[in-house]
């Protein structure tokens, strides 16, 4: 089966995933029935391009990095995300524009027109799944459309389907883990003797924090990640105000060695769980025991735990970030919609 | 969706899932649209029965305890295991023989038959899925039906459905880990202090380990592990001759204390891995960095390290063994065989 791609947003993560198609073309084919063809990419920087019978997907992500796109072809005007959304000839829409954890747009707005299009949505933006997880998981449902979010937890590493497919029946009743990258790197730092600004600086240098590191260092990271593990594994709709959220920029080097002495280690943990009924979430820096699988966990790695009824306790450790490792959350999401497809 | 399920075998695992199906009878319905209707079972020890219209699944469970399914019902004569497979009104077949990884019988003919009769198969069984693995996968894909084994490698633990759906399209070229609950338990116990016998010995006292413990102690356990990884999520029909096999009888409490002062750590480690265009297997104790992932994995906990191209590494920790753990697995394959049903 062969699917139209169009990509809203052409940034570091789309470029990833297009590398990915390119180098896995054969191996797609072959072993999955997947066959791709890229028709739109819509940027607000690097522009907007559509060609119903296909782009020349080798040429893409160079173009991309001059910020030129529609110097690759001959572009009918006017192609922006709305169009492309809703008149092109896609199947699939690949929504990886910037998240935004305030109002999540222009994201919410492109997954709504895409369901009401009739096209299937994989995403790894958090601002939609975060702040309207709930309403878009069932507009998708009531429109027979598919809506896959893997990448906005812990990149490919497949916290959701892990979830909600392979632990299928299993009821979850709390989901705790390191949810951001950036601050598990800083502390790790802080433990082999770096102070906090040093580390945080390291973090930057090695491409981990942002310039501005306060959406990492503050929590609001990995809060988007509570808000999203609520709606979509807990089916509760929780708000930035339900979470109690505290970062790690408190943390003193003192703090870490004398976590040590004690046999533990601190880490910022992000917790969603069930309580007389509710679903509740917090953020906060936690010593826990060496002993504990969290502990084990360094630098920018991510892992989740997760407490249920027939496993016990379940956690998950793997890669949160990354050009590849967040293209491929989109790839294992599009074949899930072949897969649900029939494919 | 409605379906009708008949067990082949009804030991702890077929117990164990019956309880869940009954507590969750509403849930599953409510939440997934899945319906059930025990219509047969059918056990060597404890009986066969069959009621098209639906057995008594509340009096199942005490009446396998009491070895007598036949005392339930008014049974129609001869409904063995093969009958039921083909000529029972059974959608789901749910194979929970005895594991026998000699030569895979009965429960491999049994997989033949129920795909040769239209009807899907879950499996806790180890021993088809490492003897023939590859060729019931392919036979089940040209017959139409559905073939799922997720309790085979870690129970309920989705270590199947994490590699072949969780990261579909990323390319695994190595698997290791600890496949065996009872010898890590034993391993755990030595480093607390006990010897070998005294920990065998707790071991068998809490059921983890059997009255003959060769299975687990040789490593022959973790090498069926290794046998299906490689069939299922490397697409190599390995042998047991091909597994280079050694357990953990050889562990001395000397090469525990010494391990600990090398900053390391005994584990009974499953490996299966690509390498020059073959796939390779082995079970061995190696010592492992303190700082590895798979080094905190204490107890009867099982835990996989998959190396992939996309991912890096993601490693998956969770239990191996259990009642309800193993009976989890089939309910998660029989919302997967639902899901690819489109329900």
């Amino acid at each position: 089966m062969s699917y139209n791609l169009a990509f809203i947003g052409f940034g570091v993560v789309g470029q990833g995933l297009t590398e990915i198609l390119l180098d896995k073309k054969d191996y797609l084919k072959e072993r999955y029935d997947f066959e791709w063809n890229i028709v739109a990419v819509s940027d607000l920087h690097k522009g907007s391009i559509y060609d119903p019978e296909g782009l020349p997907a080798d040429k893409l992500v160079s173009a991309a990095k001059d910020d030129d796109l529609e110097a690759l072809t001959t572009p009918e005007a006017g192609w922006v995300p709305f169009k492309v959304i809703k008149e092109s000839n896609a199947d699939i829409i690949i929504e990886v524009t910037y998240t935004n954890l305030d109002d999540g747009e222009p994201a919410t707005s492109h997954c709504r027109a895409a369901f009401n299009a009739g096209k299937h949505v994989v995403t790894t933006n958090k601002g939609p799944v975060a702040l309207f997880g709930a309403e878009l998981i069932k507009m998708a449902k009531d429109k027979g459309v598919q809506f896959r979010y893997e990448g906005t937890v812990m990149a490919g590493t497949p916290a959701i389907s892990l979830a909600l497919e392979g632990m299928a029946g299993c009821e979850i009743s709390k989901i705790e883990g390191i949810m951001n990258g950036t601050t598990n790197y800083i502390l790790t730092q802080m433990e082999g003797g770096m102070d906090y600004d040093s580390a945080l600086k390291r973090a930057q240098e090695l491409g981990y924090a942002e310039a501005d590191p306060t959406g990492d260092v503050e929590g609001y990271d990995a809060m988007g990640k509570v808000l999203i593990l609520a709606s979509t594994v807990m089916g509760a709709a929780l708000t930035a105000r339900d979470v109690d959220c505290e970062g790690i920029t408190e943390i003193t080097s003192e703090d870490i060695v004398k976590a040590g002495e004690e046999g533990k280690r601190w880490k910022l943990i992000g917790s969603v769980w069930k309580e007389g009924g509710k679903v509740l979430g917090r953020v906060r820096p936690e010593k826990v025991e060496l002993s504990h699988p969290l502990a084990s966990v360094m630098g920018a790695t991510n892992a989740l735990t997760y407490t249920t009824d027939n496993l016990h306790q379940v956690t998950l450790v793997g890669p949160g970030a990354g050009r590849k490792e967040t293209g491929q959350s989109l790839l294992a999401d599009m074949l899930a919609v072949h897969g649900a497809l029939g494919g």
